[in-house]
């Protein structure tokens, strides 16, 4: 067993990150670090930096704090010599990962950029039909309601909150995992708040080296049913992986409408990572993001009341 | 010597490429592929499809077309087997270079995705001055008039077009090859006029893993005399870097005030590279101004009216 903290015990460690650690063999969770927070039969600190000083024994940290002040966390653990999970988005910027891989390999512990959404049931699945198939058309749709999944959170409106690409990048996570070619944004748009710094919705417009027209539409103003949707055409019929990648439809058939097995999959993945020694330091989705503020036409919409 | 033919010829083509390759002794200007214009004493094309296919010699091209539009007419020449110099920036998005990359390497050409600013005379003697002194403080002013260097270009302030990072990735070319750790942004204010999409002035801070504090102010409006200049302080004094790279001076001393070898210096390294059959694909400077886009709170301004 490996033994590990969570630094950061919010909303996700708490719904997603303890239940995966309690039915977890590979990880014995021994600590938590949260400035607010605290679980009951660990041991607790206020900050990482007495986390790490206050146990030597320590071999890894999972950072489920906010993106913003995350690169400070991850520097300080690994030059501690800790292994490393961070949640998504990985940084506020793509340079800082990029310095944080490059940290990690000289100190020789594991760095997991995780993308939980990409260990969604369907995706490794739908991933292996389409690795055999030519692909004519991909459309995303990931539409939620911002009120229902992030009530007071007024950070995520702000610079480095990435607005609905911190949904929207759970689809980019998985159809970057499950396509066969790599894809680049050729035009977007952002909806932005006029009281806001990031956007309520986009829409964009990707291709690749074969011209695959790949269109995402992400919204965070949909009420009633919930999307989270990605349909691929093909040669040889069409898949959906729908429900955020939990079920999976080639065609006819239901092949698969599964159970959430997203981070049980992340903390498998990571305990074979540092058995291996060996990081996984993937940052295209979030290159992708960062590629759409940069190239986006942006268009002002009504401002945001919660 | 060897064959090269430029695609596209502006400004910048005329301007820098021409001469540059008139004086250079690696290589052979022996095509144009342009919509618009055309060279005297050349082959000349109207695309880069009717070069390829007409030039089967050819064993170069240098890309000086704009951005957008610039991955499927380096796509082409990679697929046929022509080496591939890119003007900067190398494209509008990350990860369409990205993509460049692992074409080129499979397709065994090079590709040099080129900086003219780190070829200025004085980036490299003060790269080597920097790697042996103890930085304390950056600053990087680069400030010009936009009516001046770019009448007319309406594309700029489009989307892709960049805004102030035109010229100002020009200083984070030079920057993230002079300074000796990797830096990355952690905050960042872009003002944008209230009639375009692009920035015209952006104030970005910076830092590293050591907490060094790096800004940098990048403005279109001014007039009057411009502003291109880096300055270190250091614990063995300060260096500045003038005039785009060209002036170098370190304490008291004038180390360097050069001639414009910017152009020059870019050919001969992308001949070096063909000769060792290698690639130099380095996005840095591109990557950290997609991090701007991603992280700054934008404010409107002024309404630009040239």
């Amino acid at each position: 067993m490996t033994t590990l903290a969570i630094v950061g015990f919010g909303k996700i460690a708490r719904d997603q990150h303890l239940p995966a650690l309690s039915a977890s063999d590979r990880f014995d969770l021994i600590a938590v670090a949260s400035r607010h927070s605290s679980l009951d039969g660990v041991d607790n600190y206020p900050d990482i930096d007495t986390l790490l000083t206050e146990q030597p024994a320590l071999e890894a940290v999972s950072l489920c704090t906010p993106p913003q002040g995350r690169y400070q966390q991850a520097l300080a653990a690994i030059e501690a010599g800790r292994h490393v999970m961070l949640e998504k988005p990985p940084g506020i910027t793509l340079s800082e990962v990029e310095d944080l891989a490059r940290r990690a390999q000289r100190a020789g512990v594991t760095l997991f950029t995780s993308w939980h959404a990409r260990a969604a049931a369907g995706v490794e699945p739908a991933r292996d039909w389409l690795a055999e198939r030519h692909i004519r058309k991909v459309d995303i749709e990931w539409r939620e309601d911002v009120r229902h999944w992030h009530p007071g959170q007024q950070w995520i409106w702000e610079p480095g909150g990435l607005g609905v690409f911190d949904p929207g990048i759970n689809a980019l996570s998985i159809v970057t995992h499950m396509l066969p070619q790599p894809f680049f944004l050729s035009e977007a748009t952002l909806e932005v708040p006029e009281n806001c710094q990031s956007p309520i919705a986009a829409r964009l417009n990707f291709t690749d080296a074969l011209q695959t027209p790949i269109h995402a539409d992400f919204d965070w103003r949909q009420t009633g049913p919930q999307t989270w949707r990605i349909t691929v055409v093909t040669d040889d019929g069409t898949l959906v992986l729908d429900d955020g990648g939990s079920r999976l439809t080639i065609g006819d058939d239901l092949k698969l409408d599964g159970e959430d097995v997203e981070y049980a999959g992340l903390y498998r993945r990571f305990a074979e990572l540092i058995e291996r020694g060996e990081s996984e330091v993937d940052i295209t989705p979030f290159r992708h993001v960062a590629d759409a503020f940069m190239l986006a036409r942006r268009q002002r919409v009504e401002a945001f009341i919660e």
